[in-house]
Order: structure tokens, then sequence, then C-alpha cells
């Protein structure tokens, strides 16, 4: 099977599982608990914040959550009470949702406009903010396109409009897979796990040490410095972890190498049969192709035949019909209906995608022989 | 070593980790994903569903969340926002700070009081409850004394006062412990894995499948039904199932061990050193005593030198000096000073609780001496 569908999630990676097991079988203890085993497995907690911190520069520390979507989450009802919440129309459910559901209930919810790559348009992002905007949450590699917002420059000119703003950036695509140093002007930052090889069920909120403002979303005993409560997952932390440092070390290398798989990939596909929506400058690890005119779920279920797994844009939102996300983009409902989005993760090896391309351009042209009789 | 902390968390059962860790290595793919391996993943969680909600009876339903304080806050935020919620001074740090911190901003939380084995005073609770209460929420097991509340006699009581509140109970210290059978006037139930043998990181909530009115906590992509977003963590579930069923197939087996093991804790235990908190009728996974006018941080610590590990009130509320619940309870600050608590878990053996029986009597002596130079 060549799976290409990791911006979906990962396969586990078994050196992080094998080094992390020990934390349910032997050091299982509550980090809460004040006997050795319970002061280990707090002491395990804050190494993982150490190593993980160092990755996004300086001034930041890591609260740990049970996935993007609750750090997420976390930001936006922190800061959402009074003024004005400024995002984008390209957010992943996370964010979007919330946002939405807040603007149904009478919220000032409001919404910058995307381009055609699914970045956002910064210069309608800027003109949204107001001195009553209290958060700005901008993702930083869209889910479905790959498209980059380089959130460190947005970031600084939201604050030149409004220094008090609290600046938010759903990262869980991004981190792991390009940059994500952090510029000052960035308070939070929302990643997960079983997006580069942790488990389903870990994240964090990444805080700059200088916001003092963000309010616990999840209430109760106090664990992380009062700011989530739950007893700590310490086997998928330290998971998190031995992840978090093994793509920060190998950050070239994987850059280097999913760079190269995505430019074998576009250049051996069959531009007659299909659109490329991402950009040349998105991600190398999301690929977001339109057989314009097909099928893209009759197209993913052919090659799911071929033992080639494709997704069709975000599998977190997969009851609706279109991608929002890309109808905002702009595109027709025949380049929406078209979609099929291909995601490498770090060992994607080339064979398979030479593979899976030739399979994606040979599946497409039968059904569209198939659909129009040709 | 001999752990008698179960109360705070539990190793994980192997032979549940052994089966569930297929979904981590092989069985890895999204649940929303429309490929057979994401299908796959849903059956898998659907079946989890099914087998966790028989175990409380014909009509309940379960949306599983990251923790037990993550499904107590879900109930608690969802009904907070307009009349009072009535609750117990027994609570989990789980219920009680966040209805504590919604007091102190305004809101008409309202705490009934307990009795000295950490039950709470029915009387005094029906008395709180008026027109205007929309949930009421009662910990099943108390995680510091193991006092049961009847929660199905009293959901019908209280509902006889107002057919229209909605009824949630904590049972993190229940589940898999003693009898969870539901009345139909529970609407809403806590679970955890960790206190069973599943991992950190996995809880439930247990729905009543007639409350129409709860709303989801955390947003974003609309998984379990769209009361709880966020990809599932399909590996946990599974071991949340796999500990579950174990649980109840053995319930009778494990009670009376455990029974068994209360009995000759206490009868061992030297009363002239130590009053026992807990009563005849509480769950015998957990046992409070105290030695009266001793340190029991210092006895704890005595005791793990000699690798018996106990507790000493909640590993969760671990920053406060005194236990909150037991003080609530009534006892004076020597006897609250003096409190370890004992907790069991399916496999723990007599002849370890026989040692650390021994232990516990022989160090409380010695301190004793040590303080009063006798």
């Amino acid at each position: 099977m060549i799976y290409l569908d990791n911006a979906a999630t990962t396969k586990v990676d078994i050196t992080a599982f094998e080094n992390s097991k020990k934390y349910l079988t032997e050091e299982y203890f509550n980090p809460s608990a004040k006997y050795h085993g319970g002061i280990c497995a707090l002491n395990a907690i804050k190494q993982a914040k150490e190593s993980i911190a160092k990755i996004f520069g300086g001034n930041f520390e890591v609260i740990f959550t049970s996935c993007g979507t609750e750090s997420d989450n976390t930001a936006i009802f922190s800061y959402s009470k009074r003024g004005n919440v400024v995002t984008t129309l390209g957010e992943h459910s996370a964010v979007f949702a919330p946002l939405d559901n807040l603007k149904k209930s009478g919220y000032d919810s409001r919404f910058a406009k995307i381009n055609d790559d699914g970045s956002v348009n910064v210069e309608h992002l800027l003109s949204l903010i107001d001195s009553n905007t209290t958060l700005v949450s901008i993702v930083h590699v869209n889910n479905e396109t790959g498209a980059i917002n380089d959130i460190n420059y947005i970031s600084k000119k939201c604050k030149e409009k409004n220094p008090r703003l609290v600046f938010h950036s759903d990262g869980v695509q991004a981190f792991g897979k390009i940059q994500t140093k952090l510029a000052q002007s960035v308070d939070l930052y929302s990643i997960s796990a079983h997006k580069i090889g942790g488990i389903k069920g870990v994240g964090a909120l990444i805080k700059n040490k200088n916001l003092k403002t963000l309010k616990p979303f999840i209430v109760g005993g106090g664990q992380e410095n009062g700011l989530r409560s739950g007893t700590e997952n310490v086997f998928g932390i330290k998971m998190l972890e031995f992840v978090s440092l093994d793509k920060a070390v190998n950050f070239e290398r994987n850059f280097n190498h999913v760079s190269n798989l995505k430019k074998e990939f576009l250049s051996r596909l069959d531009k007659s049969l299909f659109k490329v929506i991402s950009s040349d400058t998105a991600s190398p690890y999301v690929i977001s192709i339109s057989a314009v005119g097909l099928k893209g779920e009759v197209l993913q279920h052919m090659l799911e035949k071929n033992d080639v797994i494709v997704g069709t844009g975000s599998a977190c939102s997969s009851k609706n019909p279109f991608s929002r996300v890309l109808k905002e983009a702009g595109y027709d409902n025949k380049t929406l209906d078209g979609v099929i989005r291909i995601s490498f993760s770090f060992d994607t090896d080339l064979e398979s995608v030479i593979t899976a391309v030739s399979k994606i351009n040979e599946n497409a042209l039968n059904l569209k022989k198939a659909m129009y009789n040709l």
C-alpha cells in the first residue's frame, strides 16, 4: 500500500514508540503524586516542554493539550468574550467552526478573504483589524493546499495596527515540516502529535512567555501551571517530544527529500487531466490537484483498488460535499468536484511516488473515458 | 514495590495494550477518511461505543473525550449559562473548580454539604434545587474516601423537585469498580481510562439518549456526532473498550477480591495509631485513614523508602496543604494533617496488602516516637 494521506494522520514513529512505552508499563505514575515515581513523571513532562519549546526559538513555553483542535479552541475561547476576532476563510474547522458558531450567535468574528492558492489576502486581513480586535488567528500551512502564510511577518503587521491584540496560528500542518521559528509577535501556536508520527490525542499550545492573559479552557486540578487540567498523558507527551526532536534534527534532510518528491510528482502528473491548485511556494508535504470535470471521490476509490491511498480535501470536514476552503479560494464546482489531496510523510519514498502518480494518471484517464464514453 | 495509589492512576493493562497496539502501527488511519482504512477505524470506534454503552444499561451512548476532567467540564459548561447548578462540597476538582470559578464570577453555583465519610448530605442537596436549577452534578464515588453516593436514587429525588434539570455524575472512581448500571434519571456520566488500566488522555462522557440539549465543548471538525471535535484517539479508545469489558466481565470476582483486601487491611491496621475515615459501605478500592497528630506526607515518604507507595488525598489537588473535601467533611487539622489514602487495583494481591499494612503500622509508630520523643 502506498499511503499518501499523511496530512490526515501518520503512522506512529516506531522508534519514538519503543522509547516511550515504558511510560505506560513501568513509569506510569501520576505526575501530580508526591513520591519519586510521580516526581519523575513530572520531570519527564518538564523535559518534554523544554525540548519542544526550543524548536520555536527563545521565549516560548509549552502547554500540552489533547489535540490541535483543543489547542485552537483554547486560544479562541480565551479571547472571544469581547471585542472582535479576525481570522481567515482558509482556516481548519478547529478555528473556523468555533468562530463561525460565535458569529451566528451574534459575536463579531471577521473572516479575511483568501487567494487562489489558499493563502490569506493580507491586505484584506489587515483591513479587518481595529482597536477592538482581541485575537487574530491565521493558519500557518493550509491543510488542503499546503499554502504557507508568513505568520512572522503577518503578526508584526497585525500588531502595528493594534499592539494589544493576541496573535495565534494553527501550526498543525507546519510543525516538523516547514520552518517554525516564531517571531516575538506570535503569541500562541497550535501543534498536533499525530501529523508527525506521534499518537492521536496529543497536542500542544505553544505560548509566548510574555503573554499573561491566556485563560484555561479545561478547568480542574490545575495541571500545566493551571492552564490545562486533567492528568497528563505522559506516554503521548514523551512520544511528541521524541518525534519533535527527530523532525527538528532532520529538518533539512526531510525538507529536501519531500521537496524532491513534490517536484517529481508534479513533473510526472498529466496536466491534460489535472489542474494543480497548490503553488510552488507551498509546503511540499501537501499537494492539491483537481481532475477537473471528474469526481475526486470516485478517483480516490479507484486508486484505493490500486493500493494507492490519497485524500479528498480535509478529512476533518468530510461531511461537506465540496471543500469550504477551496470554494472560498474561488474554484468552480467542476474543479471542486475533482479535487484529490496528496500528502507526503518523512519516510515516503520516491519509488512509491512515481508508482502513485502513474496510477493517478492512468485511473483519471480511465475515469474520463468511462464518464464521457470516449 | 507495592503500589497502593491506584486511585491516582493505574499501570496499563498489558493484554489490552497488546490488543490495541495495531491501531498505532497498522490500522492508524484517520477515522474521518473515506477509504477502507478510515472506515475500519470509524467502525472500531463505533464498536467501542456499543460495548461500553451496554455496561450502563439500556438507553445510553458514549462520547469519547480526552479525560474525566474534560467530560466533567463538558457537562458543566453546557448547562451553566443560566439558572443555577447544584453540586456538592465532596466533588473532584474537575467539577468543583469550574463551578467555584463560576461562582466567583457571579454565577449561582450551589454546594451541598457532605457527611463525615465524604458522601453528600442528600437533604441539604435537595433543599438547594429549585425551578431554575439547570444541572445537578454529584460524584459517584468520592476519590478521597471511596464514599458512594447512590446516584440512581438521588437523581430520581432531584427530578421530583425539578423534572427539567439535567443530572450528571462524575463516575471516574466508580466505573469498573462498583456497579454502574444507570437509572433513566441519570443524564450524563463521566469516566476515565487510566483509573482502570487504560491510558492517560482518554475518557468518555456517557449520555442518556433522551438528552438532546448537550452542547459540544471542543468545536471543530464535528467528530463524535458533532459533540466532540478533534481526531479520535483510536488506540486509546480501543484500550478503554478492552479494559471496560474486562472489568465488566470480571466485576464480581474483582469486587469480592478487593473487598477482602479492604477487610484484611482494616483488621490489621493499628487503631491506636490510625483513625479510619472511609465507611464500611464505601467502595472497597479506596481507603482513607489518618495517623492523627502525625504528618501524612512524612509517613508517605517513610513508606516509600520501604517500597510501599500510598497517596495523600487526591493527587489532583496536591498543591493544597489539606484536603478540601475532608475539611468540608468536618475533620480537624490534626486529623487532616495525618491523612494517607490506600487504593487498590484489580491485581493487588493479599500478600502485598498484608506487608503494606504492617509497614504502615510500623512506620507510623516510629514517626510517633520520633515526633513525641517517646
